[in-house]
Parts: C-alpha cells; sequence; structure tokens
C-alpha cells in the first residue's frame, strides 16, 4: 500500500508554491529543490491547474502560483481528487473486477469504510496546516537559478 | 493506493479456510475455486502459516485449515501484518527516503494519522464477520475436486 509519487509530488508542489507566496514560481525551480525531474512534475502541476489548485501565468517571467488560499485547501480533498482508490482493490471496479465473491464479499465494505476513514484524518488539515510559517520548509529547500 | 494482492490473496485464503471449518481445505482447491494462481496463494499460505493464522497439516489427506477461531482474528491485525505501509510514502522509510523536507513535513504525520484510522476501522471486524454464515460466499466458490 503506497501513495503514489504523482500524489506524493503534487502535494510538494502545493507546498512549495505555499512557502513563496509572495511570488510566482517555476516547476525547473521546484524540481531543483527537491531534486525530481520536470517532466513528473510538470504532470502534476498541469492536473492541479485543471482541478483549480494552481494558476499558471504564461511568458517570460511566467510561472505557477496556488489559485486560493492555503486555508481553503483541505488535504483530503486534494489527495482524493488526484489519488485513484477505484482500484484499491479489484472489487471496487466493476468493469474490471474478476474476483468471483465481489457482491457478496463484507470485506469489500469494510476497506471502503477504512479508507474513508484515511481520508476523513486528511480532511482535518489544510495546505496553510502543512506549510506552517514556512520557515523550516525554506532552509531546506533553499531557492536557486535555475534556466 | 492500492492494497496488494499479496494480501488481497490472503485474506480469500483466510475466508475460504472460514467456510469450510469442518475440513481441510487445499491450495489447488482454493485457487481453482478463486481462479488465482497456486504459487500466489503458496507463498500468502506460508506466511500466514508463519504468522500463526493457519496451520499445515502435511500428508496425503493433507492440507490447511485455520490456527485460530475465526472470531479471534481482527481484520487490522491481520493487514497490518501483510501489507508493507513503511514505505506508504517514501519518507515513512528513513533508509530510503531522499525528499528533503522529511522531518520537518507536516505530511508525514498526517498520513501516519490516516493510516492508523484506516487500520482502526478494519479492526472492527473478525475473520468471522468476513464469512457470516458461510452461505453466500459457499455458492459463489463451489468446492471442486482437484488433481
Amino acid at each position: 500500500m503506497r501513495l503514489t509519487s504523482y500524489t506524493n509530488y503534487s502535494l510538494r508542489i502545493l507546498m512549495y508554491c505555499g512557502v513563496h507566496p509572495e511570488r510566482l514560481v517555476t516547476i525547473p525551480e521546484i524540481a531543483t529543490a527537491f531534486g525530481l525531474s520536470r517532466a513528473h512534475l510538470l504532470k502534476s502541476a498541469r492536473q492541479l491547474g485543471q482541478l483549480g489548485y494552481l494558476q499558471t501565468v504564461r511568458g517570460r517571467n511566467g510561472g505557477i502560483r496556488l489559485a486560493r488560499l492555503p486555508e481553503q485547501m483541505i488535504v483530503g480533498d486534494i489527495v482524493r481528487a488526484l489519488e485513484d482508490t477505484s482500484e484499491f482493490v479489484e472489487c471496487f471496479n466493476p468493469a474490471r473486477n474478476q474476483c468471483r465473491i465481489a457482491g457478496v464479499c463484507e470485506l469489500s465494505g469494510l476497506l471502503r469504510r477504512g479508507l474513508q476513514r484515511f481520508y476523513e484524518e486528511l480532511d482535518t488539515a489544510t495546505l496553510a496546516d502543512l506549510v506552517g510559517d514556512g520557515r523550516e520548509l525554506r532552509l531546506r529547500l533553499p531557492v536557486v537559478e535555475v534556466a
């Protein structure tokens, strides 16, 4: 059981933007700060834009920034939107299910309730909680000039 | 985010044994009932034995059976024992972590608490709850003679 890297990287993008609320940041800058690939981050950033979490400003001095106040971004909502739990077990997806006890199996409902509890816990925090005052995160993620 | 097939198949083995408490069952029989590979099930059964959930009787008429009453097998405990969440996100495993904000990142603790909620929900059920009276499961999993 793992959170996908995709969701993980997306959360890092949002946290990085949250740490620098006063300016536009760039994908190459985030990639350098976290030591991650630009391509992966670009894909995440695009979806975060579509979901209404990021704003993109185009052009030479362009970049990305949070599209809402971090206090309004509930972590559970973000992870629900990014993380595909429709295949947490095969019976969650009727189109692909091959398990012969689907429909009469009590485990399925139990796992669904478990995931609900997981997300409810994530609903207790916002991006603002993850960012805090940003000081410690800024120390770990020094801003570097990138091409 | 997915439950591993390994955990999923292991739970099916336990449920199958729970449905036939009066006799020994065999891996080929479970493989046929669920349409799964014997090799995968064997691996799971071996670990379930090591964990004290299954008993193996060797010999020509041998097989496996539950090593405890299903009422005493808490689903959360079983899944905790089988499912590796030590790498749910990379920072859960300090030996392999590469994330630069590990230690100052609030997300890590939030995800840990989320997983705790997930398992707490799974702790509300035992194998006996999953098996019920076994009638519906038996209908879906007809017993077939296998070599």
